[in-house]
Protein backbone atom coordinates (compact mmCIF):
# COMPACT_ATOMS: atom_id res chain seq x y z
CA UNK A 1 0.00 0.00 0.00
CA UNK A 2 1.54 3.71 -0.87
CA UNK A 3 0.89 5.46 1.62
CA UNK A 4 2.39 9.20 2.71
CA UNK A 5 5.12 8.18 4.68
CA UNK A 6 5.69 5.63 1.67
CA UNK A 7 5.24 7.87 -0.62
CA UNK A 8 7.73 10.44 0.72
CA UNK A 9 10.34 7.89 0.72
CA UNK A 10 9.98 7.61 -2.90
CA UNK A 11 10.20 10.87 -3.60
CA UNK A 12 12.89 11.75 -1.33
CA UNK A 13 15.01 9.16 -3.13
CA UNK A 14 14.22 10.96 -6.30
CA UNK A 15 14.83 14.44 -5.21
CA UNK A 16 17.84 12.68 -4.37
CA UNK A 17 19.06 11.48 -7.76
CA UNK A 18 17.83 14.33 -9.10
CA UNK A 19 20.25 17.22 -6.83
CA UNK A 20 22.75 14.47 -8.35
CA UNK A 21 22.02 15.11 -12.14
CA UNK A 22 21.63 18.89 -11.14
CA UNK A 23 18.04 19.36 -12.85
CA UNK A 24 15.16 20.19 -10.86
CA UNK A 25 12.63 18.25 -11.70
CA UNK A 26 7.96 17.62 -10.34
CA UNK A 27 7.93 13.96 -9.10
CA UNK A 28 4.12 12.38 -7.89
CA UNK A 29 3.17 9.16 -6.38
CA UNK A 30 -0.14 8.27 -6.88
CA UNK A 31 -1.51 5.02 -5.28
CA UNK A 32 -3.10 1.74 -6.97
CA UNK A 33 -6.12 3.53 -7.75
CA UNK A 34 -4.03 5.77 -10.27
CA UNK A 35 -4.68 8.45 -7.77
CA UNK A 36 -2.10 11.35 -6.50
CA UNK A 37 -0.84 10.66 -3.17
CA UNK A 38 1.86 13.27 -2.91
CA UNK A 39 3.63 15.50 -5.28
CA UNK A 40 6.51 18.14 -4.99
CA UNK A 41 8.01 20.69 -7.93
CA UNK A 42 11.57 21.07 -6.87
CA UNK A 43 13.13 24.33 -6.48
CA UNK A 44 13.85 25.83 -10.02
CA UNK A 45 11.67 23.04 -11.62
CA UNK A 46 9.44 24.08 -14.87
CA UNK A 47 5.35 24.18 -13.97
CA UNK A 48 4.06 23.01 -17.06
CA UNK A 49 5.34 19.70 -15.68
CA UNK A 50 3.30 19.79 -12.67
CA UNK A 51 0.15 18.26 -14.71
CA UNK A 52 3.29 15.96 -17.05
CA UNK A 53 4.40 14.44 -13.76
CA UNK A 54 0.97 13.75 -12.23
CA UNK A 55 -0.89 12.30 -15.65
CA UNK A 56 2.81 10.12 -16.03
CA UNK A 57 2.12 8.23 -12.47
CA UNK A 58 -1.66 8.34 -13.57
CA UNK A 59 -0.73 6.40 -17.16
CA UNK A 60 1.31 3.76 -15.57
CA UNK A 61 -1.31 2.90 -13.46
CA UNK A 62 -4.47 3.20 -15.50
CA UNK A 63 -2.89 0.70 -18.37
CA UNK A 64 0.16 -1.19 -16.29
CA UNK A 65 2.80 -0.08 -18.93
CA UNK A 66 5.86 2.04 -18.65
CA UNK A 67 5.03 5.49 -20.28
CA UNK A 68 9.02 4.79 -22.17
CA UNK A 69 7.42 1.65 -23.63
CA UNK A 70 4.05 3.26 -24.33
CA UNK A 71 5.84 5.24 -26.27
CA UNK A 72 6.81 2.89 -28.60
CA UNK A 73 3.62 1.78 -29.60
CA UNK A 74 1.85 5.31 -29.46
CA UNK A 75 3.87 6.69 -32.14
CA UNK A 76 2.54 7.88 -35.89
CA UNK A 77 2.05 4.82 -37.52
CA UNK A 78 1.97 2.66 -34.20
CA UNK A 79 -1.16 0.59 -32.94
CA UNK A 80 -2.20 2.82 -30.38
CA UNK A 81 -1.42 6.06 -32.38
CA UNK A 82 -3.74 8.95 -31.09
CA UNK A 83 -3.88 7.04 -27.45
CA UNK A 84 -2.43 10.50 -25.63
CA UNK A 85 -5.59 12.17 -26.22
CA UNK A 86 -7.98 9.75 -24.46
CA UNK A 87 -8.51 10.06 -21.06
CA UNK A 88 -8.84 13.86 -20.96
CA UNK A 89 -5.17 13.97 -22.05
CA UNK A 90 -3.90 12.24 -19.26
CA UNK A 91 -2.16 9.37 -20.93
CA UNK A 92 1.91 10.19 -21.36
CA UNK A 93 3.45 8.52 -24.16
CA UNK A 94 6.75 9.54 -23.01
CA UNK A 95 9.64 8.19 -20.54
CA UNK A 96 9.11 8.18 -17.27
CA UNK A 97 6.24 7.12 -15.47
CA UNK A 98 6.47 3.56 -13.84
CA UNK A 99 5.91 1.30 -11.93
CA UNK A 100 6.33 0.90 -7.42
CA UNK A 101 6.71 -2.48 -5.96
CA UNK A 102 6.54 -3.70 -2.75
CA UNK A 103 7.30 -7.35 -2.22
CA UNK A 104 7.55 -7.92 -6.14
CA UNK A 105 3.56 -6.33 -6.51
CA UNK A 106 2.63 -3.40 -7.96
CA UNK A 107 1.41 -1.07 -5.18
CA UNK A 108 1.05 2.42 -7.35
CA UNK A 109 3.48 4.38 -9.45
CA UNK A 110 6.19 7.20 -9.94
CA UNK A 111 5.94 10.22 -12.89
CA UNK A 112 8.74 12.42 -13.27
CA UNK A 113 9.04 15.38 -14.93
CA UNK A 114 11.95 17.78 -15.87
CA UNK A 115 14.45 17.65 -18.40
CA UNK A 116 15.49 14.88 -21.04
CA UNK A 117 13.47 11.82 -21.30
CA UNK A 118 16.96 9.77 -20.11
CA UNK A 119 17.14 12.02 -17.07
CA UNK A 120 13.44 11.96 -15.84
CA UNK A 121 13.30 8.24 -16.34
CA UNK A 122 16.58 8.11 -14.06
CA UNK A 123 14.96 9.81 -11.59
CA UNK A 124 11.82 8.01 -11.58
CA UNK A 125 14.11 4.50 -11.30
CA UNK A 126 15.45 6.32 -8.10
CA UNK A 127 12.09 7.02 -6.31
CA UNK A 128 11.08 3.36 -6.93
CA UNK A 129 14.04 1.67 -6.10
CA UNK A 130 13.35 3.20 -2.32
CA UNK A 131 10.51 0.77 -1.09
CA UNK A 132 11.96 -2.31 -3.14
CA UNK B 1 9.02 33.07 -2.25
CA UNK B 2 7.35 29.16 -1.71
CA UNK B 3 9.52 26.91 -2.10
CA UNK B 4 9.52 23.21 -1.99
CA UNK B 5 11.17 23.55 2.04
CA UNK B 6 8.66 25.88 3.08
CA UNK B 7 5.57 24.25 1.46
CA UNK B 8 6.95 21.26 3.54
CA UNK B 9 6.84 23.21 7.00
CA UNK B 10 2.97 24.29 5.86
CA UNK B 11 1.67 20.66 5.31
CA UNK B 12 3.85 19.33 8.19
CA UNK B 13 1.97 21.83 10.60
CA UNK B 14 -1.22 21.20 8.81
CA UNK B 15 -0.91 17.60 8.77
CA UNK B 16 -0.49 17.87 12.80
CA UNK B 17 -3.37 19.94 13.13
CA UNK B 18 -5.32 17.36 11.00
CA UNK B 19 -4.25 14.22 12.94
CA UNK B 20 -5.29 16.11 16.71
CA UNK B 21 -8.56 16.41 14.72
CA UNK B 22 -8.40 13.14 13.76
CA UNK B 23 -9.49 13.45 10.27
CA UNK B 24 -7.30 12.62 7.15
CA UNK B 25 -6.97 15.29 4.82
CA UNK B 26 -5.11 16.42 1.15
CA UNK B 27 -3.17 19.12 1.79
CA UNK B 28 -2.02 21.62 -1.15
CA UNK B 29 0.34 24.37 -1.50
CA UNK B 30 0.81 27.08 -4.34
CA UNK B 31 3.29 29.54 -5.21
CA UNK B 32 2.60 33.40 -6.42
CA UNK B 33 1.54 32.30 -9.74
CA UNK B 34 -0.74 29.44 -8.52
CA UNK B 35 1.14 27.08 -9.53
CA UNK B 36 1.25 23.47 -7.16
CA UNK B 37 4.56 23.59 -5.17
CA UNK B 38 3.66 20.36 -2.92
CA UNK B 39 0.48 18.29 -2.03
CA UNK B 40 -0.19 15.43 0.57
CA UNK B 41 -2.92 13.19 0.96
CA UNK B 42 -3.56 11.74 4.12
CA UNK B 43 -3.81 8.14 4.63
CA UNK B 44 -7.36 7.69 4.39
CA UNK B 45 -8.36 10.46 2.68
CA UNK B 46 -10.77 10.94 0.41
CA UNK B 47 -9.62 11.25 -3.32
CA UNK B 48 -12.47 13.22 -4.37
CA UNK B 49 -10.38 15.85 -2.67
CA UNK B 50 -7.22 15.55 -4.20
CA UNK B 51 -8.71 18.30 -7.02
CA UNK B 52 -10.79 19.93 -4.43
CA UNK B 53 -7.75 20.90 -2.14
CA UNK B 54 -4.92 21.50 -4.72
CA UNK B 55 -7.98 24.28 -6.54
CA UNK B 56 -8.75 25.80 -3.51
CA UNK B 57 -5.34 26.79 -2.86
CA UNK B 58 -5.64 27.88 -6.92
CA UNK B 59 -8.34 29.75 -6.30
CA UNK B 60 -7.17 31.68 -3.61
CA UNK B 61 -4.40 33.01 -5.23
CA UNK B 62 -6.28 33.73 -8.29
CA UNK B 63 -8.48 36.26 -7.04
CA UNK B 64 -6.82 37.14 -3.73
CA UNK B 65 -10.06 36.38 -1.42
CA UNK B 66 -10.46 33.19 1.06
CA UNK B 67 -12.77 30.89 -0.27
CA UNK B 68 -14.76 30.87 2.62
CA UNK B 69 -15.64 34.18 2.38
CA UNK B 70 -15.78 33.64 -1.98
CA UNK B 71 -18.75 31.38 -0.48
CA UNK B 72 -20.84 34.40 0.62
CA UNK B 73 -21.48 35.71 -2.31
CA UNK B 74 -20.92 32.91 -4.82
CA UNK B 75 -24.64 31.36 -3.33
CA UNK B 76 -27.90 31.63 -5.71
CA UNK B 77 -28.70 35.34 -5.69
CA UNK B 78 -25.44 36.32 -5.25
CA UNK B 79 -23.34 38.85 -6.70
CA UNK B 80 -20.76 36.49 -7.82
CA UNK B 81 -23.43 33.69 -8.21
CA UNK B 82 -21.87 30.73 -11.01
CA UNK B 83 -18.16 32.08 -10.34
CA UNK B 84 -17.30 28.18 -9.82
CA UNK B 85 -17.49 27.18 -13.17
CA UNK B 86 -15.43 29.73 -14.16
CA UNK B 87 -11.77 29.05 -14.98
CA UNK B 88 -12.13 25.55 -16.31
CA UNK B 89 -14.04 24.65 -12.73
CA UNK B 90 -11.28 25.25 -10.87
CA UNK B 91 -12.75 28.53 -8.58
CA UNK B 92 -13.58 26.26 -5.06
CA UNK B 93 -16.66 28.42 -3.12
CA UNK B 94 -16.62 27.00 0.47
CA UNK B 95 -13.72 27.29 2.80
CA UNK B 96 -10.43 26.15 3.27
CA UNK B 97 -8.69 27.93 0.90
CA UNK B 98 -6.41 31.06 2.91
CA UNK B 99 -3.03 32.95 2.10
CA UNK B 100 0.13 32.27 3.11
CA UNK B 101 2.25 34.68 3.97
CA UNK B 102 5.72 35.72 5.05
CA UNK B 103 6.48 38.99 6.46
CA UNK B 104 3.20 39.98 6.06
CA UNK B 105 3.40 39.32 2.28
CA UNK B 106 1.02 37.18 0.41
CA UNK B 107 3.65 34.43 -1.37
CA UNK B 108 1.00 31.58 -1.87
CA UNK B 109 -1.97 29.77 -0.56
CA UNK B 110 -3.03 26.52 1.45
CA UNK B 111 -5.83 24.50 0.09
CA UNK B 112 -7.45 21.85 2.68
CA UNK B 113 -10.04 19.36 1.75
CA UNK B 114 -10.95 16.48 4.09
CA UNK B 115 -14.58 16.62 6.26
CA UNK B 116 -16.30 19.96 7.70
CA UNK B 117 -15.90 23.64 6.49
CA UNK B 118 -15.05 24.73 9.63
CA UNK B 119 -12.27 21.46 10.35
CA UNK B 120 -10.27 22.11 6.90
CA UNK B 121 -10.28 25.84 7.79
CA UNK B 122 -9.20 24.94 10.88
CA UNK B 123 -6.74 22.77 9.20
CA UNK B 124 -5.60 25.74 6.55
CA UNK B 125 -5.08 28.11 9.07
CA UNK B 126 -2.81 25.80 11.01
CA UNK B 127 -0.39 25.36 8.02
CA UNK B 128 -0.31 28.93 7.00
CA UNK B 129 0.47 29.92 10.37
CA UNK B 130 3.56 27.58 10.19
CA UNK B 131 5.66 30.63 8.36
CA UNK B 132 4.28 33.58 9.80
CA UNK C 1 -17.29 46.39 -36.67
CA UNK C 2 -14.97 45.69 -33.85
CA UNK C 3 -11.49 46.54 -34.67
CA UNK C 4 -8.36 46.12 -33.12
CA UNK C 5 -9.19 50.36 -33.26
CA UNK C 6 -12.02 50.45 -32.05
CA UNK C 7 -11.16 47.15 -28.95
CA UNK C 8 -8.06 49.73 -27.88
CA UNK C 9 -10.79 52.59 -27.19
CA UNK C 10 -13.19 50.97 -25.61
CA UNK C 11 -10.58 49.70 -23.50
CA UNK C 12 -8.84 52.96 -22.86
CA UNK C 13 -12.21 54.84 -22.11
CA UNK C 14 -12.90 51.22 -19.46
CA UNK C 15 -9.63 51.24 -18.00
CA UNK C 16 -9.65 54.96 -17.08
CA UNK C 17 -13.06 54.49 -15.64
CA UNK C 18 -11.33 51.39 -13.41
CA UNK C 19 -8.48 54.14 -12.48
CA UNK C 20 -11.18 56.75 -10.71
CA UNK C 21 -12.67 53.55 -9.39
CA UNK C 22 -9.16 52.66 -7.72
CA UNK C 23 -9.94 48.80 -8.46
CA UNK C 24 -7.76 47.44 -11.26
CA UNK C 25 -9.44 45.55 -13.67
CA UNK C 26 -9.12 42.78 -16.47
CA UNK C 27 -11.28 44.00 -19.80
CA UNK C 28 -12.53 41.65 -22.76
CA UNK C 29 -13.46 42.78 -25.67
CA UNK C 30 -15.06 40.48 -28.33
CA UNK C 31 -16.25 40.80 -31.98
CA UNK C 32 -19.70 39.89 -33.59
CA UNK C 33 -18.50 36.32 -33.74
CA UNK C 34 -17.84 36.44 -29.74
CA UNK C 35 -14.58 36.02 -30.88
CA UNK C 36 -11.82 37.64 -28.73
CA UNK C 37 -10.02 40.69 -30.21
CA UNK C 38 -8.13 42.50 -27.45
CA UNK C 39 -7.77 41.75 -23.69
CA UNK C 40 -5.62 43.66 -21.37
CA UNK C 41 -5.12 43.18 -17.14
CA UNK C 42 -4.32 46.02 -15.16
CA UNK C 43 -1.43 45.79 -12.88
CA UNK C 44 -2.36 44.23 -9.68
CA UNK C 45 -6.03 43.10 -11.22
CA UNK C 46 -6.63 38.99 -9.95
CA UNK C 47 -5.35 36.29 -12.46
CA UNK C 48 -8.52 34.45 -12.22
CA UNK C 49 -10.42 37.42 -13.79
CA UNK C 50 -8.69 36.81 -17.02
CA UNK C 51 -11.27 33.79 -18.16
CA UNK C 52 -13.80 35.56 -16.54
CA UNK C 53 -13.85 38.71 -18.45
CA UNK C 54 -13.41 36.97 -21.46
CA UNK C 55 -16.27 34.60 -21.19
CA UNK C 56 -18.72 38.06 -19.81
CA UNK C 57 -17.65 39.22 -23.29
CA UNK C 58 -18.38 36.05 -24.63
CA UNK C 59 -21.30 35.24 -22.74
CA UNK C 60 -23.30 38.57 -24.25
CA UNK C 61 -22.90 37.61 -27.74
CA UNK C 62 -23.43 34.45 -27.67
CA UNK C 63 -26.76 34.75 -25.60
CA UNK C 64 -27.68 38.21 -26.35
CA UNK C 65 -28.17 39.28 -23.34
CA UNK C 66 -26.62 41.43 -20.32
CA UNK C 67 -24.82 39.25 -18.05
CA UNK C 68 -26.48 40.98 -15.07
CA UNK C 69 -29.47 40.18 -16.85
CA UNK C 70 -28.82 36.79 -17.10
CA UNK C 71 -28.61 36.32 -13.62
CA UNK C 72 -31.96 36.56 -12.67
CA UNK C 73 -33.03 33.88 -15.07
CA UNK C 74 -30.30 31.59 -13.69
CA UNK C 75 -30.08 31.27 -10.07
CA UNK C 76 -31.85 27.77 -8.24
CA UNK C 77 -35.30 27.88 -9.48
CA UNK C 78 -34.92 30.44 -12.59
CA UNK C 79 -35.68 29.21 -15.65
CA UNK C 80 -32.09 28.85 -17.38
CA UNK C 81 -31.04 27.15 -13.60
CA UNK C 82 -28.02 25.08 -14.79
CA UNK C 83 -26.99 27.20 -17.88
CA UNK C 84 -23.59 28.28 -16.23
CA UNK C 85 -22.16 25.10 -16.86
CA UNK C 86 -23.17 24.81 -20.82
CA UNK C 87 -20.98 26.23 -23.41
CA UNK C 88 -17.71 23.95 -21.46
CA UNK C 89 -18.23 26.38 -18.69
CA UNK C 90 -18.14 29.57 -20.94
CA UNK C 91 -21.23 31.32 -20.03
CA UNK C 92 -21.09 33.99 -17.30
CA UNK C 93 -24.29 34.54 -15.13
CA UNK C 94 -23.15 38.01 -13.24
CA UNK C 95 -22.44 41.44 -14.37
CA UNK C 96 -20.73 42.76 -16.03
CA UNK C 97 -20.97 41.58 -19.76
CA UNK C 98 -22.59 43.97 -21.75
CA UNK C 99 -23.14 44.77 -25.46
CA UNK C 100 -20.81 46.92 -27.65
CA UNK C 101 -23.06 49.66 -30.69
CA UNK C 102 -22.00 51.31 -33.29
CA UNK C 103 -24.86 53.74 -34.56
CA UNK C 104 -27.17 51.70 -32.59
CA UNK C 105 -26.33 48.29 -33.96
CA UNK C 106 -24.59 45.51 -31.50
CA UNK C 107 -21.12 45.05 -32.71
CA UNK C 108 -19.20 43.25 -30.02
CA UNK C 109 -19.18 43.08 -26.35
CA UNK C 110 -17.12 43.85 -23.70
CA UNK C 111 -16.65 42.17 -20.15
CA UNK C 112 -15.32 43.29 -17.17
CA UNK C 113 -14.14 41.35 -14.29
CA UNK C 114 -12.07 42.77 -10.58
CA UNK C 115 -14.30 43.84 -7.98
CA UNK C 116 -17.79 44.08 -7.13
CA UNK C 117 -20.25 43.35 -9.66
CA UNK C 118 -21.38 47.27 -9.65
CA UNK C 119 -17.95 48.42 -10.37
CA UNK C 120 -16.93 45.62 -13.03
CA UNK C 121 -20.31 46.89 -14.96
CA UNK C 122 -19.60 50.38 -14.61
CA UNK C 123 -16.52 49.72 -15.88
CA UNK C 124 -18.17 47.63 -18.67
CA UNK C 125 -20.64 50.66 -19.44
CA UNK C 126 -18.12 52.83 -19.85
CA UNK C 127 -15.90 51.17 -22.07
CA UNK C 128 -19.19 50.90 -24.58
CA UNK C 129 -19.83 54.39 -24.13
CA UNK C 130 -16.45 55.27 -25.82
CA UNK C 131 -18.00 54.38 -29.71
CA UNK C 132 -22.04 55.26 -29.04
CA UNK D 1 7.94 42.67 -14.53
CA UNK D 2 6.00 42.41 -17.26
CA UNK D 3 2.64 45.31 -16.87
CA UNK D 4 0.24 46.28 -19.22
CA UNK D 5 2.78 48.92 -20.33
CA UNK D 6 5.41 46.52 -21.31
CA UNK D 7 3.30 44.48 -22.89
CA UNK D 8 1.94 46.74 -24.98
CA UNK D 9 5.32 47.84 -25.98
CA UNK D 10 5.71 44.59 -27.02
CA UNK D 11 2.48 43.91 -28.76
CA UNK D 12 2.99 47.53 -30.90
CA UNK D 13 6.55 46.37 -32.12
CA UNK D 14 4.59 42.92 -33.40
CA UNK D 15 1.97 44.76 -35.28
CA UNK D 16 4.71 46.85 -36.81
CA UNK D 17 6.42 43.70 -38.05
CA UNK D 18 3.52 41.83 -39.04
CA UNK D 19 2.19 44.89 -40.98
CA UNK D 20 5.63 45.52 -42.68
CA UNK D 21 5.06 41.63 -43.80
CA UNK D 22 1.32 42.32 -44.65
CA UNK D 23 0.12 39.19 -42.73
CA UNK D 24 -2.31 39.91 -39.84
CA UNK D 25 -2.03 38.42 -36.43
CA UNK D 26 -2.81 37.49 -33.51
CA UNK D 27 -0.26 38.59 -30.74
CA UNK D 28 0.15 37.53 -27.04
CA UNK D 29 1.54 38.17 -24.16
CA UNK D 30 1.98 36.55 -20.29
CA UNK D 31 4.27 37.20 -17.48
CA UNK D 32 5.94 35.36 -14.87
CA UNK D 33 3.49 33.18 -13.79
CA UNK D 34 2.07 32.26 -17.88
CA UNK D 35 -0.71 34.47 -16.91
CA UNK D 36 -2.07 36.53 -20.30
CA UNK D 37 -1.40 40.46 -19.66
CA UNK D 38 -2.22 41.61 -23.09
CA UNK D 39 -3.51 40.38 -26.00
CA UNK D 40 -4.59 41.30 -29.77
CA UNK D 41 -5.98 39.96 -32.81
CA UNK D 42 -5.04 42.51 -35.46
CA UNK D 43 -8.09 43.30 -38.49
CA UNK D 44 -8.04 40.28 -40.51
CA UNK D 45 -6.44 37.55 -38.40
CA UNK D 46 -7.48 34.69 -37.97
CA UNK D 47 -9.94 33.57 -35.07
CA UNK D 48 -8.58 30.39 -34.44
CA UNK D 49 -5.35 31.37 -33.84
CA UNK D 50 -6.53 33.59 -30.32
CA UNK D 51 -6.16 30.59 -28.47
CA UNK D 52 -2.51 29.75 -30.12
CA UNK D 53 -1.23 32.69 -29.62
CA UNK D 54 -1.70 32.94 -26.10
CA UNK D 55 -1.25 29.51 -25.81
CA UNK D 56 2.42 29.51 -27.46
CA UNK D 57 3.24 32.78 -24.71
CA UNK D 58 1.85 29.79 -22.05
CA UNK D 59 3.99 27.04 -23.34
CA UNK D 60 7.36 28.99 -23.06
CA UNK D 61 7.16 30.30 -19.95
CA UNK D 62 5.50 26.78 -18.53
CA UNK D 63 8.73 24.99 -19.97
CA UNK D 64 10.97 27.23 -20.45
CA UNK D 65 11.94 26.56 -24.31
CA UNK D 66 11.08 28.47 -27.51
CA UNK D 67 8.36 25.99 -29.30
CA UNK D 68 10.08 26.19 -32.25
CA UNK D 69 12.48 24.01 -30.10
CA UNK D 70 10.21 22.27 -28.27
CA UNK D 71 8.92 21.24 -32.18
CA UNK D 72 12.24 19.15 -32.82
CA UNK D 73 11.72 17.07 -29.48
CA UNK D 74 7.98 16.17 -30.05
CA UNK D 75 7.46 15.14 -33.61
CA UNK D 76 6.74 11.14 -33.61
CA UNK D 77 9.58 9.54 -32.87
CA UNK D 78 11.05 12.36 -30.42
CA UNK D 79 11.41 12.36 -26.73
CA UNK D 80 8.34 14.54 -25.91
CA UNK D 81 6.07 13.01 -28.13
CA UNK D 82 2.45 13.25 -27.14
CA UNK D 83 3.65 16.66 -25.05
CA UNK D 84 0.98 18.75 -27.19
CA UNK D 85 -1.38 16.89 -25.42
CA UNK D 86 -0.49 17.69 -21.72
CA UNK D 87 -1.62 20.69 -19.31
CA UNK D 88 -4.96 20.59 -20.89
CA UNK D 89 -4.09 21.13 -24.43
CA UNK D 90 -2.12 24.43 -23.95
CA UNK D 91 1.06 22.56 -24.90
CA UNK D 92 2.33 24.60 -28.49
CA UNK D 93 4.64 22.66 -30.53
CA UNK D 94 5.62 25.08 -33.38
CA UNK D 95 7.04 28.56 -33.13
CA UNK D 96 6.59 31.37 -32.47
CA UNK D 97 6.49 31.35 -28.47
CA UNK D 98 9.48 33.05 -27.33
CA UNK D 99 11.45 34.58 -24.37
CA UNK D 100 10.72 38.24 -23.15
CA UNK D 101 13.64 39.52 -21.54
CA UNK D 102 14.67 42.67 -19.42
CA UNK D 103 18.03 43.34 -18.22
CA UNK D 104 19.17 39.62 -19.52
CA UNK D 105 16.17 38.03 -17.28
CA UNK D 106 12.87 36.37 -18.95
CA UNK D 107 10.23 38.32 -17.06
CA UNK D 108 7.78 36.82 -19.64
CA UNK D 109 6.50 35.49 -22.87
CA UNK D 110 5.57 36.52 -25.90
CA UNK D 111 3.05 34.03 -28.75
CA UNK D 112 2.23 34.86 -32.31
CA UNK D 113 -0.14 33.28 -34.53
CA UNK D 114 -0.84 34.07 -37.74
CA UNK D 115 0.52 32.30 -41.24
CA UNK D 116 3.78 30.63 -41.49
CA UNK D 117 5.80 29.70 -38.77
CA UNK D 118 8.61 31.54 -40.32
CA UNK D 119 6.25 34.62 -40.11
CA UNK D 120 4.52 34.38 -36.96
CA UNK D 121 8.68 33.66 -35.50
CA UNK D 122 9.96 36.60 -36.97
CA UNK D 123 7.12 38.76 -35.02
CA UNK D 124 7.53 37.50 -32.04
CA UNK D 125 11.57 38.31 -32.34
CA UNK D 126 10.13 41.85 -33.53
CA UNK D 127 8.00 42.13 -30.09
CA UNK D 128 10.37 40.60 -27.32
CA UNK D 129 13.21 42.88 -29.05
CA UNK D 130 11.27 46.21 -28.36
CA UNK D 131 12.05 46.01 -24.47
CA UNK D 132 15.64 44.35 -24.57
Amino acid sequence: MINPETARKVIAAAEKKAAEIGQPMNIAVVDAGAKLVAHVRMDGAWTGCIDISINKAFTLYALDIATKDLAQHSQSGGQFYGIHATNHGRIMVFAAGISVKEGGKVVGAIGVSGRSGVQDHEVAEAGAAAIH
